[in-house]
């Protein structure tokens, strides 16, 4: 019997509905700039946060009682059933999952790869018969202890052989599952203390292994995109991915800034100092926005809360940035999002999604509100415009400082200041959030 | 009169001294790794700091009282004399400055140039009389109202067409003196709110400025080091040159990884989430690693505060970088630090210089102790002794991801974590600091 | 002529209004839980954010260009005039202010003084003319450098004499104005360097300090409160009134805990480790809950940005806790938030506050919903359940550990947890903002 | 067999040992300030980061494999032997443990209790032939899920039952132990979200559980003292026992400010943005210093990282405000602190904690030499010396604001600030460390 019996499917009701298992804002086929409200979102469950984790934090255990824990296949085929059964509760189109998800670890690596493969023909089935997609697979390399320094980063050629295998398990699985991207999220490819650590070597063999993922997805025809997750720490003191900026001058230096694009996380972002919108709009601007991992972080915290999204302005923006960016193509949102440990119950698990979901919604219709009137934009263009001539295109492209300053000179060029009328522009975003 | 007249010249007396007013541990001709203590910290002090500073904070005016602070030339010249008067009682050999800290501002661009290098007549008569030099000139453009919004990333090419002249003027005097760097430090290369601002827009104007730079580096014939200083915010919101990962991603975004180099600091690697041994390794690992700022941050504040150093563990671990990257070449220490507000006194603007070098001679010595002995460099290559042999770097430089696979499930591998011995490097490291 | 002529009054248009110049949700008049919206929020524009300040940041001057800067008493009518005129244009009840603010420095204490007492004749004939009211006054105890080192915590008693006449002064033309409460803001108590400081005698001082406040207040017969605002540092490294749980302590320490009540800012919770809803739940919870400084501070920046309020699911949890305490009596809703730097023009300084205020009538509303709706606080009361019977309240105040102890090994207790329902609750709080 | 077979037993060989396995600077009968150093510093292991931490991370399992692993008696027992035989190689005096860490939780409350007394049979006896002594003893009311919303401020009044029979069950354990402190850490009073709690109820719980704990202190006659442990967050949001200022009031309104002491932490100040040493100078100040948890935590991560120490510096300041408070009395060092992930060797157990006492024995003998050269108390009373006269008193203490605002304009007092010297103060503590 289903772990979530007693909960009816989530259906659209509109906002004046007082059921609290209802969308009020999520109608997956209202069309919103010409697309439908499900193409756009492209909505993922995290299989990790939905169905792996089990209520603990640093300073507790396992507050959940889930009928599927346990680490033989049998209970990995009952925590399948809940899965496919919650994808349905939720009406969501797409999943996400590592290997260490939804398999037992086995004795050797071959077992360990074929306890996956075995589990993902129980998810070709189930894909087949509710129609539910696979966004994007991963592998977990930051659990078992033998990650404990580093994947591809690891000072043992052996740790980086067994990731290799694993990365190659994982892309095969994902090929096979139709799956939309792979992403690739380096928790343990950093360092906890510099003391031990050879960045320059480190850094090399990161660059050699993500070279040779990208050279699999080509051999073996997988058309999805390779996404990389930014991440500044946690669990590791520093991560080397540590935000869009530094993975884009990773990417430069390996020649695979055309190969790789970003999955991105609210998050991550504040955890690196930086807002969501910062750096989904530096993605965008880089060519690198590839999906989004949305959640949100608890700004008191220190560290990543991976909370449910709950604040509209702050979504709002967020889409606003992939709209710009051309919206998705093969990316999507996936809530890598968590109850916390006191939510005990399946209608938690169910409503925590539902809340979010009708937030991505509103989140949504505001930002294409926003896009679709083009006041922003507007404004953007408006305060650059001194840019949109030639004799500025001139000395941007061709003139030297020299010639510059003579002019600054000739001219006596004393250039004012102008307003940027942030708060106008704040002002004009309230209306539509 | 001097304004330091009662003040005796600072002179080395060994760590048992009693002295206030004494060196403990920086001896200038102490030869450390075959090379005088001098040569390898190349000490500077900084004019804004230093001289310029009244003592202000955003909730507070001038505290000090110097006989310097006026807006003529004049006043400049008194400054000077001050300036010259402390760098020989501190018996530093170079001194950095800003445009905007050593002249008045002019009613107009040609002004403001002509008043710096009128004053900059000055400087080179002194530099001549007392030996001291410039490590490294820069143009302050981010004080004057003009660049509230930014000097090359500015939404109006006016102000892009001033800073170009601008940091021409500071690239010929600094060429003119002798400097032995030239620096960027891009306050308001950022943005207030990213609604305003158009991030594509302004990279590629910063790429065309920074090349534009560079090329008249050549031009003129500057055998100095351009150098960029990572900062993530502050003024700014977001500044472009958050730290050396994303100054990496920039410079080879404009193919000028071999042209450029960074001056860093310990305050704004700490604002953004790094340790300054972090930054300063990164760098190192890069090539890119040209000059410091010394000071420090306060932990428990999330402004720049720009305090002298005081923690020699700290400090050695930060020349400890430094050397293993070859030690300085034309870089230097500069100290980006200045006294707090109520340090009113001649006795405090003197002192803070003293402990903070005597603060640096000991975290050198550390450093070279340690480096010397190699008790850390070869635990770090044993660590990856594993990779040094040619089976490994075929896996790393030629093997595909299912060739590895493939041996993995052959050999059955099963690699075991070894200890990463943390603490016992940090016990090694406490031996010498 | 006004500094505002080009600007009509702002008055109430709809939420459908597409004028830029106009209230789309602050209806003044409008009945929210039986009162007038007006009287609820009682807003007050800050004179030193929106007439003192003059753009400068610690990294730049003046940016703005305001026809009243200058240093002397026609300087200061003339800010008076573009005060009230501002005030006018947004139809805001109230206002606050430092001495500081809007009288010169004199060159004598006697001076400053009746410099103040002066300008507050323009300012009674003004509100009398207008209807404006004082929410509060202050003294400005941090900007000139007597204060550097503390006012009341000063370690000179001459400091602290002329602390004590300066709030004597500011009492009184706050009590003459009719101001409904008086307000504390100790910037300088603290310390920049525990080294040189002396806890024991700075809190003696404070305790001092703060009494003879009160006891001045009753002697003069001011009605109004006594509010003590905290914030936990900025400008100095710590300060004394760090948030409400420390300010609690303190007032119990010298038995004013009856007599003081709180002034709580968002953005000196947020520097403190709180969300402003907390500061203001435990500030109810303890009877202290006075009045409020609404602002938002940036969450990537690590000092006090005193931005307008943008952010309405924020601001409708800060009015829940308001509302939840009974509401404001003698406090209000300052707007202790400046426009950026960058914001030169009039219009800024206007709609920066039209924007904040239909801000805060939107957290209002939806307060207000969420209050009368009562969904909240009936769970919140279910939660709690258990401990309404008579056993559990004899457990809570009569019967001692053993006892406790005892029953629990006699009926073999094993308590169960329940479901903290944290998403569900956020999910309802969603539907009203 | 010893776990720690291969380890010799760490003893004192002075600062030029090459010996890994030696104490440099911790010789426990050096007399400093007259008093051995090991009746200063009051050694203690913690047992769970010893004995119970097994490794995990947020993001990863087990990485340490030690034979004492297991939820049984026998475990426990294996388990108590390695701790002791650890005590004994480090050769300190105390020790510190909750229950959780020493004994399988059973099926009942009562069972769990007899384990615990069970296994306090073992540690009376190894006490005795080892000298080994119980710095303090405490309950884990945090890591069973029946503790997820709190103990004592539980909705759940079983809950609240079922914490007092735990600390009961604890405080009985440690009195037989003769352990010389109890000590109550809240990682769980506080709150995950304020939307489901009921801050006056938790805030009023918190009292009477506290209250009936001192009252049992005095019951069973027990003579250590009652310490809390302050926190801001993690693993909850918000903990209610933030820091030493809230703690005070907490226990000021409760009356118990001369019942209970304060157990400091450096990692605990740090997260709630404080210094160690200032959490330790006000606690000092407030008479409500007991005994010090010695760790420290990453700079740059915003959780509790609980490292060993490794700056002298830091640890310099904070023996200094315990000696200045008077030394400890009840209260001791207990390393709260644990090796990293990585470090899985039985070496690195014992080393990391080597390490730590080393740094403690310096930090202390730098304190005691500061406190003995009085240089830096002779200043802080200077700089307040202008108090120290009657009229100075007699305004602190009888002079109401009028009259000392009258006094003001008389004297036409103009009070000039002076000098604070903190770089000055900077310079001399660094002579010590």
């Amino acid at each position: 019997m289903s772990y979530f019996k007693d909960i009816p499917p989530i259906q659209y009701e509109g906002p004046d509905s007082d059921n609290e298992f209802a969308y009020r804002h999520y109608d997956p086929n209202e069309v919103v700039m010409g697309k439908r409200m499900e193409d756009h979102l492209r909505l993922a469950v995290a299989y990790w946060h939905s169905l792996a984790y089990e209520g603990g934090d640093p300073f507790g255990g396992r507050t959940f009682e889930r009928p599927w824990y346990g680490d033989d296949m049998a209970a990995a085929r009952v925590k399948a059933d809940a899965a496919f059964d919650m994808f349905g509760v939720l009406n969501v189109p797409f999943f996400c999952f590592h290997d260490a998800d939804v398999r037992p670890e086995g004795d050797s690596f071959a077992e360990s790869r074929r306890n996956l493969e075995e589990i993902c023909d129980v998810f070709a089935d189930k894909m087949q018969q509710t129609g539910t997609k696979l966004l994007w697979g991963t592998a977990n390399m930051f659990t078992h202890r033998r990650w404990m320094a580093g994947a591809a980063t690891n000072p043992d050629p052996e740790i980086f052989a067994y990731a290799a295998a694993t990365v190659k398990a994982c892309m095969d699985v994902t090929h096979r599952l139709g799956g939309e991207n792979y992403v690739l999220w380096g928790g343990r490819e950093g360092y906890e203390s510099l003391l031990n650590t050879d960045l320059t070597r480190e850094a090399e063999q990161a660059g050699a292994f993500l070279t040779k993922v990208v050279d699999y997805k080509h051999k073996i025809g997988f058309k999805g995109t390779i996404l990389i997750e930014p991440k500044p720490q946690e669990p590791s003191k520093h991560q080397y991915d540590f935000d869009v900026g530094t993975i884009y001058g990773f990417l430069k230096r390996f020649g695979l800034e055309n190969e790789v694009k970003l999955n991105i996380e609210q998050g991550h972002a504040i955890l690196a100092g930086h807002s969501f919108e910062h750096e989904l709009a530096l993605a965008g601007s880089l060519g690198l926005l590839g999906s989004i991992d949305m959640n949100r972080n608890d700004y008191q915290s220190g560290w990543d809360t991976d909370q449910f999204p709950n604040n509209v302005p702050e979504v709002a923006l967020a889409y606003y940035e992939v709209l710009r960016a051309g919206g998705f193509t093969t990316g999507g949102t996936n809530f890598d999002a968590r109850v916390r440990r006191q939510s005990l119950d399946p209608e938690d698990l169910v409503l925590s999604h539902v809340g979010a979901i009708d937030i991505c919604a509103r989140g949504l219709k505001a930002a294409a509100a926003m896009l679709e009137n083009g006041g922003l934009e507007k404004m953007r263009a408006e305060r650059y415009a001194g840019w949109d001539n030639e004799a500025s295109q001139a000395m941007l492209k061709s003139e030297s400082l020299d010639q510059i300053a003579a002019r600054v000179e000739e001219t006596n060029l004393n250039p004012q200041p102008r307003s940027g009328r942030q708060e106008r522009l704040e002002n004009w975003v309230s209306r539509f959030v």
